[in-house]
C-alpha cells in the first residue's frame, strides 16, 4: 500500500497527465478529468474496458456518464489523497482512450 | 416520439417508480435513483445490461458510479421533460437489478 504522493515526487508524476487536461480538486485529494467520445458506445467501451482494468488493480474510479461523455475522478480513500495507484489508472486510461 | 407526461397519465406512471425508490428533481423533469449493489463488479454488471438496452432503444441515462453504487438520472432531453421512454427504461432498470 503506497502513501499520498507529496513534493517533488507528485509534481513529477502529474505533470504529463495535466497535460492531457486532467486537473486537480481545490483540496488538492483527487484528480478529475472529462473525457468526450463520439457516442454513446464509444464511451460505454472505454468504460467497460476500465472497469476490467480496475477490478483486477482492485483500484476504482468515481465517475459519471451522459451519452458520450465520461467525468472521472480518481482518489485513494484508503489515504485521503492521491498516490501511484491513481496516476497509473489514470495513465491507463488515457492509453486506452487512445487505442 | 412521445411527449412530456402529464396528469394522471404521470402520475399513473411514476406510482409503482415511486414505491421502488424513485424520486422525481424539484422540477419535475426527471427522476433518480440511487441504486446499490454488493460490489462492483455487481455494480458494473447491471450498468452494463442497462447500457445495452439504452443503445437499443436509443435512450440513455445520465449516471454515475462509485463503487458498488450507481445513481441515475433520466430524463428526455428532447422533450424537455419525463416521457414514457423515461418509465419504460426505469422499469427496465429495476427488473436487471432484481435478476
Amino acid at each position: 500500500m503506497s502513501g499520498p504522493l507529496t513534493g517533488s515526487e507528485r509534481s513529477a508524476a502529474l505533470a504529463p497527465l495535466l497535460e492531457r487536461g486532467w486537473r486537480e480538486t481545490a483540496d488538492g485529494r483527487a484528480i478529475t478529468k472529462q473525457f468526450a467520445f463520439a457516442d454513446f458506445t464509444e464511451a460505454f467501451a472505454w468504460m467497460t474496458r476500465v472497469a476490467l482494468r480496475a477490478e483486477k488493480a482492485n483500484h476504482h474510479p468515481d465517475w459519471s456518464n451522459s451519452y458520450a461523455k465520461v467525468t472521472v475522478s480518481l482518489t485513494s480513500h484508503d489515504t485521503n489523497g492521491l498516490t501511484r495507484r491513481d496516476i497509473d489508472l489514470a495513465s491507463w486510461m488515457e492509453k486506452a482512450a487512445d487505442a
